[in-house]
């Protein structure tokens, strides 16, 4: 019977266009190659993988601690043994990537090479500094969280944990000329913690963020030691620089130094290439665009004093 | 001996009491039923699936940017093949998990499915213009960050980019009768980012948030072009109406329209049906329930002094 | 040729100098142990995982939730089968989990495996409770924001019930004294949300987050019946008190106790143990370190009135 | 430097012609459709998935056998859930694949789905007994192999078991009238056990194959209770019939009948539709063409004495 | 309308009457379970896994061949710690599958766990000189087959290699009083390849197969070095001694010896507890009964007239 | 209490001796590598892989016959972008594979790499071509066999086309001298169908092997076109040749040939470089080392009397 024609009929009746569609859609590739000056060679290549920079640095985290960070069912006879496999494969991969990361846009050389592995050498024998510098992070988290019940939930459970690691990582990719797989590695800590650290930032030792969500950390900020941070704290720009034609300025100086000892409380806003005093205590939600000396406690309340005192 | 009978023994000496369990929570679910007038019948079926949305809109971030979100291994010469067989791919998925949104209630019918091709086949034509559209977001942000190297790293790195590419996809699905869809797919970038832009927002082209995190833009907001926010802005409602019951009135215009080239920092909070004037400026931290004119310079310190001067 | 020598012999040419890496990271992992006073014994075993924690989750809601959050394609035949299944395997490994953490750093024994069977017993007894407070927490956002259109919108878009599904497991392991298990539960909830409730919070039943993103409710938090709460709301501490050694003192009543039927809008930050007393309407942004007595409608506004008459 | 160009250069100098390929292979498809006489309209669907189809018999060997070929972790108190949730979702994919089979080349049509549910039913409702029917199979194995340990080492390892349980799934899908997924049934049997049975064979009760590999079971083969069958057996056509146009007469009866109690040792050769009397033995490499009563004993010796005689 | 109703009707109109299924299936196992008088406690385990076994022998093939049998991406300067990492998870592995063999059925003890854990401990031990057993292995199918390009041709490809390293670690297994972990481990190498050895078969080293389909070696085989065998060759038993009541008598010597230096061609079907005298060679589909001196050379044509002489 | 001590205590009480295991293992590489005069240098590399050749075939099967082996949810619409981007895909990685086995052992150069890609492009034009190819194999699978319903049944389920698919890609990378690819694609192809193939033997086209198990077929066997041979068939060397050191001689003629339109029935061993007249048939278990004139008609009752005749 004819009405018993049925739903398949309809549903594979006639496609989806689809020479219409990728006809159009690379037309539009091209007006963007247009636009910026490229030119479609067939040897142009891939740049590297956001995704497999987190597989690198899940792999780099359980190389560095390895009975918490690394696979369930390791035991202590052969952490070594994980360790060295680990690493391994984790640094080739790591060559690939920095290969491609150097190399786009230009003719692929042996220079280029040569180089990436030689950053690939210097990243890895610093490892072992870097696991000790962030014992101390998770030392800061503990002794400065009332709620800590151990080293190993810090180190486990804590999103600061997780932003550190990442951030001291990308830090080191961004130093050694990698700006976008260091962006990439702090982005992946961003999506999973909520705390944004430009890894152009430098941060010292006994580092900690609690809760995180929302903090956001510029790219030229300088960060002391011991130094503790809340919640959606910033510590941002207040302006960017144009030149003549209109054009921002990258790179200049425009985030804020924290000196050591600083504590910065919860929805705190720090703008500008200004001075925290070491020792300072910054309240929550303060809005702070001037230097303040060390040993400065600055509140609302007092913030908003100094506001009627000037006034 | 007695003392060598072992965990083993105790692991599985008895049971979970599932069956006591399994029966309880089918009470549960009856109870719940029974409260919302729905009965049980064999042939409901489920809902469209947050998981696949989410592989839906990979598949569809790939064909629109194959070389730097598509496979890592993908080449020029390849480029078209790819897209082609990415995009029937998820053209299929996105058509089914919308027969399941269409029919969910209702009596499955040739009608539904007739209607979910249509809008498929809608959705797929514009994917290009889609594309151009996404082009002008990512130079938004090229031009307005001074922290951006290049516009690849932009399009690999940036969440504010993620957040639009979702929110463009979910708005289409709103407004072609999709809430739920729409919804999961904005969630979807909503917990990748911390930027939660409701479906049912409109937002011109050249758009740009910066950082992101703790962003909330409401479901009737409106906004123009080449707009540019940062973390931690809400463009929410003011009040919501209750009708004579006490019951919420769904769907009432209250939330901000937001026009031409206007900037928003970080924090600011803009509630209710007001208007932000083309080319005006809001300052971090801000709170604003009235409406602005064009080219307004609002400010903490400025906003408070108004509320002297009319204290 | 000379000349055509090529990368992959400066791509192998020699290794990574793993075995010094190795050896140093060993160094490091040692110091770390000795600072703690921590032996190396072979014995010695992992703790629960933070990967298999989500898993159990995923599979408890999904028992919960079978048509809704249980594989796409469930049908209502095998409802209960697929319950029983996913139930049994879901609490086996939760009793591995459980017997990682009690039995950590202790001599394995078979009393630590039957505390562990009866934790499980007891938690898998009250999921049909269970799912009878988060039926009303889904009501309760359905309720509450206008933007919703039905409850399975609800259940399969909004975070605020990703974060509430977690929190109400995570507590019930809190309180079964496994504090790193549920703490593993909540930051999983935090990471996909931004919400960051501690699993030491007591929550009352219809409780609604909307948006989400930045809110922190601190460890002994209390929060009654029908309590509404916007993104970046801060339940935290205001003070951390130290004993004499300077160390924190850990576990004290330190964060608000909210009442029944209060709401609090967005951004706004209560800090301290006071009470928001029953009813109270607590406005976007506000700072509260005072106790407010039932009823209240704080604003940014009649805060600083009050604040000018005291002042 | 010139010679510093790399391997790069050469990888992805040039492409590999796709454009010319495709086309030419889309000719290629073409052509073979045209000789077949198809055309080539867009509703055409695929067929059954070999792929699928295993899964299938793993997840219905599992149901079948929960404790021993279901999950590593399935435990007692779960099993009726296990069978339960995976007898549903297999067949379901049945009832999908069975679809493909009976709907291929046919205008789609409500009858077909009604025919497939059906089929899947009656199937179902036959599962019981084919466990009883595999119970006898596996005793016959641990009766007939002196190197048998138990019926659990049976079950678990013996590759006649793997070939009977596909067997008797695939000769219900033949009799069913779908002879192409019997077929693909049979074959995953075929690939992993070296055992092939055509699906239209018919084996009663208590039947075992040992060792297996390189035995041949013909389409039209009768094989009666308690037969053991040893590696290398063929029961196949002697010759094959063809019409006057010279095409092989397809379905005629061509295979042997081998009665009740009958035991056919390593590399027996039995062709043609003849009869092996109950009781009989055939010794190893006897090659036989002829039928020969109840209770014989034939060997290779006495077959030649025979021939001898005859001769 | 009417006839509007559809597909999707049908699909789910009804379910699969699962509850009754499942009850049958229930019934049919009770019965099996009383058949073999086992009693149904909710302590029964599972046995060891197929499935796991295949991943153990794996993972033991690339840590005794790292560069051949181990990941594709391996480099010399990670062999050892490779071999480290995946020995010490294997060997995990194989303690958890050993336990369960050995206590199956048993009540679980410390005794059997320590029992398991010397077996692993012992097996560990012999790793090294397995090794150098199977390098012989290699080399003498190198030597004995004139299509070998090259050592590491016949390692990676050639089925009889696979046959012989899974048999050794079978045949040590089933010396250590695993018969069930030992016949799967023999049977995952049958499927792969074809050829079947019992466990139970005493193989001296340089130990060749070709090409292997259907090759048979039974239990109480017994073959010395520098054996050669090809395709379909049937070490075998010739008769099964029954006991009194007809059971089978299980594990009396039955299969033939084979001495040094044999090389034994395709087809060839050796019968019985006979011995082939050192150096023999045995031709192609010879059917053999009877034991041959040192230095035969046994082909079909000799035998006829050897029979011929007899008869 | 003492006897509380438990599984785990024993479980963990002491490691594998890991370190002496490696070591010895080490030393047995070490001492294979001496044997064959291999140095340790840190550039060697990995061989192809068998697991990838697997993929690689898999995908160009894909390629050929995308309706019936590609995915299974694969539109007529997009069979061509899917054809292209798979396509690319598999020849790449072709190439790289490719490019180890040539590089085996050598200094890495830029003219291995033009060989390897010189190779890739000459294949992949061929791939039209081989796709006529095996619709002959199938269509005279088709015909030769009574059993055969549909030439779909014969693609999806018959393993002489397995068999002959990987074949005549193994035959054409055995003619680009990559004798070590070609190995483990045939070997593929023998583990699934336990046909064994050497990939250097000529084959004409529309070939069918029936059942299959047991096939041998040798390096230098020529066989012509429309040939059809049924399981167990050998076609083999009768010796080897040995030169004047013992070793033997590799790469002679020594298998036989087959003419065109000749039928081989189960079992028939066929040794020796002979040949075998067109229009032969040569019946079951026939052991033939002699040449037979076009026309024959060979079974085990004529050769015998022939035998007789000539005895």
């Amino acid at each position: 019977m004819a009405d018993q024609s049925l739903k398949l009929a309809v549903l594979h009746q006639n496609g989806w266009q689809l020479e219409n569609i990728v006809d159009r859609l690379r037309a539009a590739r091209s007006d963007w190659m247009a636009l910026h000056g490229r030119s479609c060679e067939p040897d142009e290549r891939e740049l590297p993988s956001r995704k497999i920079m987190g597989e690198v640095v899940e792999a780099l985290s359980g190389a560095l601690f390895p009975m918490l960070l690394g696979p369930a069912d390791l035991r202590l006879e052969s952490e070594d043994f994980y360790v060295g496999h680990t690493l391994d494969a984790a640094l080739n991969t790591l060559l690939q990537q920095i290969c491609l990361e150097l190399g786009h846009g230009l003719r692929p050389s042996l220079e280029i090479e040569r180089q990436a592995r030689s950053i690939v050498q210097d990243f890895a024998l610093t490892l072992p500094q870097l696991r000790r510098l962030l014992d101390d992070d998770v030392m800061a988290a503990f002794r400065g969280d009332p709620a800590a019940r151990s080293v190993d939930e810090v180190l486990l459970c804590y999103p600061g944990i997780v932003a550190i690691i990442h951030h001291r990582i990308a830090h080191h990719l961004y130093n050694a000329g990698l700006p976008l797989m260091a962006r990439m590695t702090s982005e992946l800590a961003h999506s999973a913690t909520g705390i944004d650290i430009h890894p152009g930032a430098r941060i010292g030792s006994s580092f900690f963020i609690d809760h995180g969500t929302g903090v956001v950390i510029g790219e030229t900020a300088i960060i002391g030691d011991r130094v503790r941070i809340y919640q959606a704290v910033t510590l941002g720009a207040k302006r960017f620089d144009a030149d003549d034609t209109g054009q921002l300025v990258k790179g200049q100086p425009r985030h804020p130094i924290v000196e050591d000892d600083v504590v910065i409380y919860a929805g705190a806003t720090i703008l500008g290439r200004i001075t925290i005093g070491a020792g300072s205590s910054i309240g929550g939600n303060v809005w702070l665009t001037r230097s303040v000396p060390p040993g400065s406690n600055i509140t609302q309340a007092n913030l908003q004093n100094q506001a009627g005192k000037l006034g």
